[in-house]
């Protein structure tokens, strides 16, 4: 039976370079994404992901869990928010409790209904904001839970884990992707076309840019 | 600081007998109450759950998940299906793909926002339905999984995991709600109001009662 996998697909620069890596590795008939309207303070980065898919010829499944927005507060949510990078006490108020969880127990439960075990997502415990569930040692007790949960293999894959933000932009060079990423990725936090330039997850992905542009 | 709980209740015999234990352990006015909308073949657990909430004078969050109805598929969530019990190859057709992950993971978020540790809910692994979410390996699995997810210290409880149907009906029976649970409580797969008395639901439930009531 040939192997499909299913890529947790934001529309950004990370899961843009996990979803292409998988078209490389799988081939594209072989690939679907799975994207989660949560309450986004901004719609930008969603429509960004369906153009992606579109363009890259990939079966794309957009799930409504807004519901979030209910339980829990924080300012990737919430646009009267200032958006704060916190400090050595606390995490950015960026950080949406038990978001990366929900996602991957979605994707799962989705992937198992369509007989995928191969889970893809683009987190990154390098260059990361912080956030307690991009760290690989919850994405392995994850993988864990929900394997019991179900009854079920899944495989989660995290090839960026370990990855500099530079390394993450030569892999999309290396994949013939650089310029495609740069222009059709979205990344700032605050909704801004292009980026703002300011905003943390701005300032991270330029750095690592130049970075790589720097050592190329 | 005085501790809180937050109980996962659905309206049926285990969920409302953790309900009352805790009750009696946390004191009333320290027990939160989470019933989640996942798209339920019948809105008659729900409806109980609410009077039960309310009678007891209980917070109670009621949450809509019912996104899951996208991204699988099963008789509990759909109408059109029979129900039958499975067999040593495959689980009953009511098993929901996900769910007891999803349900601890929206109250682990909700818990956190009001500062609650304690998570309570009624899974059991004696005579169980042969779903693996009620297994304790996995609730364990799962309560590390939030814990690495939220860099916060919840403690899943599960006070009926070893007990059989009878022991629970005994415990309800200490708690002083025996016959509250036999009248109020909503078990039934078919939504009969006082229980179809056939499906695999009702089956259970009144062989431990019966198991319990001999040895009274």
């Amino acid at each position: 039976m040939t192997k499909k996998a299913l890529v947790i697909f934001s529309g950004g620069q990370d899961s843009t370079t996990c979803l292409l890596q998988a078209i490389n590795e799988y081939g594209s008939e072989h690939v679907e994404a799975i994207t989660f309207v949560y309450g986004q303070r901004h719609d930008i980065e969603l429509r960004q992901a369906e153009w992606i898919a579109k363009d890259l010829a990939i079966k794309q499944h957009v799930l409504d869990i807004s519901s979030l927005g209910q339980i829990t507060n924080n300012a990737l949510m919430d646009k009267d928010q200032t958006i704060n990078q916190g400090d050595n006490n606390h995490y950015p108020n960026t950080f949406v409790d038990g978001r990366n969880a929900l996602f991957i127990l979605m994707a799962a439960i989705y992937a198992k209904s369509q007989q995928i075990s191969d889970i893809i997502l683009g987190v990154c415990e390098t260059d990361f904001s912080g956030y307690p569930d991009c760290r690989d040692i919850f994405i392995k007790s994850m993988n864990v839970s929900i394997n019991l949960a179900m009854d079920y293999t899944f495989n989660l894959k995290t090839p960026l884990m370990y990855l500099t933000k530079a390394e993450t932009w030569a892999l999309a060079d290396q994949l013939g992707y650089l310029d495609y990423i740069r222009q059709h990725t979205h990344t700032c936090y605050y909704g801004v076309k292009g980026g703002c330039g300011k905003c943390p997850s701005c300032l991270l992905r330029d750095k690592g840019l130049q970075a790589y542009l720097s050592c190329k």
